[in-house]
């Protein structure tokens, strides 16, 4: 299916088909959902193991009685892990709570409030502080800034990572920027993996950008590769110590996708500097995370071979989702003029775009037919895409064959929404 | 010993003994320390089970997996918890994290940046937002509002809670006063219970105040009792329905104190109006607590009287630290005019009051002989307690035999710090 060069009639004949088509689907009531970026509970049970594991042993390796308050950093081996995690040392990583969003958020307000470095390195001292948001990205990156009041200006997500053209330009152009989301590995939505060059020329931003400029490294999927030779994302940290730049990257995880979502640890990754102002923050607001919990996780995942035997077990479960989509799509849309996507090798989401103009009625026609799609606009700051044009996929939590029903739906509704914007 | 009465001649005789006791008990080489306001790990060990304790059912009563992502006010039976503790409907209820001072540090940052009822209610658009701090008081409460950008105005603790004129007065008299802390069972440290007539007040003071002024109503040792029949608080939440003024205040309360102390469930209790603020916030910071730790609380503790009986245990172990303290106290102090103390029922403290001008010589004494005391001035604002009067004595974690050598050398340490003060 060529939309450009079909003709009027062609376009009448196809609209008759495929509203056809759709009113079939329609007749079958299905209640299908692909909106969930979260894990399955076949996922969830690869876990369960949690509960019970200390077997009275609340002791970590260095003898710290981890029932008790105090630890602000997190116990020692499990901010190995995350070190680990995110190829750094541990001494420049904290384990926290449950949630790597809660730690970015901290990171942000505390940035913005009482400066990272000091009272006088405050975001809020700018006039009008703003954030660089990659699109499409992760609507919760962009609820973080716009609670803190900072503004969300856009670039382009490619092939590669970020449009390091653009990011550049607007960094020496607007000394208001004063950060940047990156999701560096299986980006939310895309998937893309930031090739080698763009991590380079993020390192070298603090060069050109506002004296207190932070790229929030949200690398949520980073041991989450769905494939056996997965690609490699260039160490950050590294590329900063190269270029002289390690105060202009926070580094975030968690093992929230790893093991139960809800009950993990979250990871933050930064400069000696960085931690020291985060830290005196931060224990003005907690006695310390909940250390027993890091200990369960460090017993179910002592090193990193044990945490990549328990990644396996989720890529046997993720991937033949994520296969039936991309085989869906490929299939229903090779060849055609009516959308575009990558094909994520790891990660949570899949990312499709339609022709301008199409991802708000494709939304509105598979919700009809039974299957909810992430409302369209949603992977776009203040929730407007302005070319309307992207869909978040989400496969992790329907059976395959579920998955499979809903993409066929989904081919439908894309068609369907494509012709009818065209005869329009 | 009566220092007001006594001649130079005696005093003189008294610091020659004193010192030699002092002398003979630096000789000793203690190392001792009433300074942690945390259980012991007898205490601790009461909760063990917790690790295990959910044998593969991860499911909520009304079949929440909580194993994965969402529930921003916790688990229904989790909120029913707090509701019994706080003495109000699961409706006002959130059931949270490991840290209850982290709801109240989101609480305090929330309506200073963003406000509680709207934009409009921020503290922050005041020229110089203040707390009211009865002393002797928490410091992490006081570090709260440092953090925040909220100046610390403080009001004398009476053995009925604030003192409520002052209280009244200060609040007619400056409407930058937007908050009071409150500790108002066994308060941290003097350990005193609000009078029925201090809450009635307190309920009223919304009439005064600043329109968005809120008490924020610390119930940390709500049910951290020692004795069988212990004094009733009265009920705020009813004091407030009472009076219209169910917004001025937040109520906080966890598990910290009844299982482990860094791995508990925090709660926080308010309106409608101020949850609804809350929650639009907290919202951005996370996608919802730890509900499996929340799960395993609530298969510890399924309902009050699993609860008692728990707590029960506690008493049994801390009971015999306060006697120790108290009488040594007693039989050292009782009739002299060397210091003022309460007699707590609960809580964790027991707060020592010297005559003016002696607490930071005691606290230096008392580290020379090996025993540990929090540094004189921490209960107090920015450290400073202006008359240098008050000791907290946490008397938890050291065994009944270390607190009372502890006891022996502080009798001593203030009694050569008070004589040799007459002395000067």
């Amino acid at each position: 299916m060529q939309l450009d060069n079909a003709t009027p009639e062609q376009l009448q004949q196809w609209e008759a088909e495929l509203s056809q088509q759709y009113a079939q689907l329609q007749a079958q009531s299905l209640n299908l959902d692909l909106t969930r970026g979260k894990p399955s509970a076949e996922q969830l049970s690869l876990s369960d193991d949690l509960d019970g594991i200390l077997q009275g042993n609340y002791l970590a390796a260095d003898g710290t009685d981890t029932r008790n308050y105090g630890g602000l950093e997190g116990i020692a081996e499990a901010r190995q892990l995350g070190a680990n995690i995110l190829g750094v040392d541990a001494a420049n990583v904290l384990a926290g709570g449950n949630s790597s969003l809660t730690m970015m958020f901290q990171a942000v307000q505390f940035a913005y409030e009482y400066g990272l470095t000091g009272a006088e390195s405050a975001w809020g001292k700018l006039e009008n502080a703003k954030f660089l948001c990659p699109v499409p990205g992760y609507d919760r990156h962009f609820s973080v800034c716009e609670q803190v009041g900072i503004e969300l200006v856009t670039v382009p997500m490619l092939a590669t990572g970020p449009d390091m053209d653009k990011v550049e330009a607007m960094l020496k152009a607007d000394q208001q920027i004063v950060g940047m989301w990156c999701v560096p590995k299986y980006s939310n939505p895309t998937g893309v993996v930031y090739s080698d060059e763009t991590v380079e020329r993020i390192a070298l931003l603090a060069k050109i950008a506002n004296p207190n400029f932070r790229v929030f490294w949200d690398n949520a999927y980073c041991v989450h590769d769905l494939i056996d030779n997965p690609p490699q994302l260039a160490n950050i940290a590294e590329a900063c110590a190269r270029a002289g730049t390690e105060d202009s990257v926070l580094q975030f995880a968690s093992t929230s996708k790893i093991t139960h979502a809800g009950s993990g640890v979250a990871f933050m990754a930064a400069s000696a500097a960085n931690l020291a102002g985060f830290k005196k923050a931060l224990g003005n607001c907690t006695i310390g995370p909940d250390k027993v919990n890091q200990l369960r996780h460090m017993r179910l995942l002592p090193d990193m071979a044990a945490l990549q035997a328990h990644m396996q077990k989720h890529a046997d479960i993720i991937k033949p989702r994520f296969s039936s989509v991309l085989e869906n799509l490929s299939r229903a849309f090779d060849g055609t003029d009516l959308g575009s996507w990558e094909k994520p090798v790891g990660g949570y989401f899949i990312s499709f775009d339609t022709r301008p103009g199409c991802a708000r009625a494709v939304v509105k026609l598979a919700a009809e037919a039974g299957v909810k799609l992430t409302p369209a606009g949603a992977t776009f700051p203040y929730g407007q895409d302005p070319a309307d044009r992207n869909i978040r996929i989400a496969p992790t939590v329907p059976t395959v064959g579920d998955v499979d029903k809903a993409m066929k739906v989904f081919e439908v509704c894309v068609k369907l929404a494509s012709v009818r914007a065209q005869l329009a």
